[in-house]
């Protein structure tokens, strides 16, 4: 509103929890203004806190919308997967003490894989209602170091989606799950079949996808 | 206090100002407790706040003292080069705008390398008195993505030492000093001739070094 003089209409590309980060995010408005694109870079940069920056802003079709016009997105889970905590990691990373078997987990993300109804994987409040089903394209566990990362992308995400898939890997992880039960977890649309709903701070929203607009 | 039953004389390797970060940092202290060094590890852990980690802990003779027995240290200051912040960067890197000119700051680093009276570097305080001659064994800039990494590794540092080497290169940069003239500010030791002192939150101890005991 400093920047523009008028208050615009911000659509932002998907709600983000508490303590949750972006290493990507959207938003669209629609303005009045005749601001040039890269000169408003500077100017929201210049009024936005530290812990928030804006990268690119460019011009768009009438009808473009952050949320709607989103094609999928990407999320990454950090774990730090060491015996002793990093205090780099803190808010940053979930610290998990035991050597964590990658070839198992991978098996066990291998099963979120494809188009299913994911209402074991949601924490159902007033928010979500109707067709629980998406489409996950890229589910894997990879590591780089001592931190194990998770990567989901799909072509939607239901409340707390990602956190119960992790919460569920570390189901696995602790023996308490076989990774193919993962397939009948999904199977049981129901949330008490799945596993706990991992803290936020280890949650990044990684990229946002839209049909023509290179990101 | 708590994990010994006893409140042992505690030896930290350096001081360290508030927002000073480090990746390395050894304490000594003498205790009668019978308590086992792997065992220990974990008992710190378990009180210490998560800002902190203890990673490992052994058995020294009894003359070993963090402070004294210390040969050497290594500081790292990060940069964060790019015209938009980082907001993963926030209090962990100084944000500098224009691209930083490597050869330039390296020629100046170089000013750094030997055995110097290093006052120039120095924030007079109660604190520093006697002998300021250090001997620099490495000063180097590289890059690494969009983050600019100043590595000082010397026999000891002064007070604000490697910020004030942070400052006066950053003097460099900005074209008000050329990279020969960091031998004259040496020579002048006189805190005004240097740079002003970049802020805490860029420093790292990185390392320390002690003689037949690997780190």
């Amino acid at each position: 509103m400093k920047v523009l003089g008028e208050k615009p209409d911000i659509k932002g590309c998907s709600r983000t929890d508490s303590f949750v980060h972006a290493r990507q995010y959207c938003i669209s408005l629609k303005t009045e203004h005749t601001i040039l694109c890269e000169r408003l870079v500077g100017a929201l940069n210049h009024f936005l806190p530290e812990d928030i920056a804006v990268w690119s802003c460019r011009e768009v079709p009438p009808d473009f919308h952050a949320r709607y016009s989103c094609t999928g997105k990407e999320y990454v889970y950090q774990i730090w997967n060491h015996p002793v905590r990093d205090p780099f990691q803190q808010h940053r990373a979930l610290h998990y003490w035991y050597q964590l078997d990658l070839n198992r987990l991978n098996e066990a993300a291998a099963c979120y894989l494809g188009t299913h109804d994911f209402t074991s994987f949601c924490t159902l409040d007033s928010r979500e209602r109707g067709d629980m089903t998406r489409t996950v394209t890229k589910a894997e566990v990879r590591r780089e170091g001592d931190l194990v990362l998770f990567t989901v992308a799909a072509d939607g995400f239901l409340y707390n989606m990602v956190r119960i898939m992790v919460g569920t890997l570390l189901r696995v992880a602790q023996g308490k799950l076989e990774p193919q039960q993962v397939a009948e977890v999904i199977e049981a649309k129901d949330r008490r079949a799945a596993g706990p709903t991992a803290p936020p701070y280890g949650l990044y929203l990684n990229r946002v996808f839209y049909e023509d607009v290179k990101t």
